[in-house]
């Protein structure tokens, strides 16, 4: 992962003052940074039995999606407000200022599903909780989370339910 | 494709009243409809050298970022005002109510790509031309656009360039 982590290009005071962003579009536009993300998720999960990606809206479609295709499985967004044209389930978070909620289709997941949900980078980990609760409510077997860079130093992993395996490829 | 067609849900009056909305999120979930949607658009693109797959906010992220990984390309995102954190370069379409923006950074395209850029549904091929434009503007060696489904009661290939070549898997 050396070499995708050398393709993530830092951009500050995005998306506000005092803030150090990874940005992984760098890494996503290099044909073999994005090769090596797929290929590392797919090991993780090719022997879990995956057959459902959860994506959350927009940055975890591109890893996400890329992984149901390599492990064979369905993939399912999860979205901002209003995006979604079917019937949904939501879940509000905090965000530093005022409140964020994320939606997902009713009928995304079944009971028989083993679901990996996906994000690009945990940081703080208020989305990536609120998208565990969407999924726990909808019943699937066994839930395991993802994401690409993972910022230590936020402890976002306390921010998630304690019973959900997560992994990162990357760790600053 | 008859699998992948029958998989898609319309839903009645989204995002507004009169609209049969073709929602694909019902063919992303299933695997089978996914892994045909990614071979028969890599069997497309297989053998035109492609470099850089650009995928359209959100929706053409998902079929996008799959053909980019079975293409061994690199993915750029095309996104909404705001999102993309470095320099970007941005073009206007007019939308059935006021304009809309859609941003590309300036370092995703070289001289030396070879491009196809995807979105999931053509309608009126508002997005799809101004993303045209923005690629074209970093002046790639060829481009390329694609899309899963084409509503061709709407003649969304009359607001593209004549010089693109244009595929979609699915009409209506």
């Amino acid at each position: 992962m050396e070499y995708v982590k050398s393709k993530i290009r830092d951009v500050i005071d995005f998306p506000q003052k005092g803030i150090v962003f990874k940005d992984l579009t760098t890494a996503f536009k290099d044909s073999r940074a994005l090769r090596t993300i797929g290929s590392e998720l797919s090991q993780i999960y090719c022997d879990k039995g995956i057959t459902k990606v959860v994506g959350i809206e927009s940055r975890g479609f591109i890893g996400g999606s890329i992984l149901a295709s390599k492990l064979d499985a369905g993939f399912v967004p999860v979205r901002k407000p209003g995006k979604l044209p079917a019937d949904t389930i939501s879940a509000s978070y905090d965000k530093e200022y005022g409140k964020d909620t994320i939606e997902i289709h009713r009928d995304a997941i079944t009971q028989d599903d083993i679901v990996v949900i996906h994000d690009d980078v945990l940081a703080t980990g208020g989305t990536m909780a609120a998208a565990c609760e969407l999924v726990k409510s909808l019943n699937p077997k066994k839930i395991y989370v993802n994401f690409i860079v993972e910022l230590e130093f936020l402890n976002g992993r306390n921010a998630l339910p304690v019973d959900v395996e997560v992994t990162s490829l990357i760790k600053y």
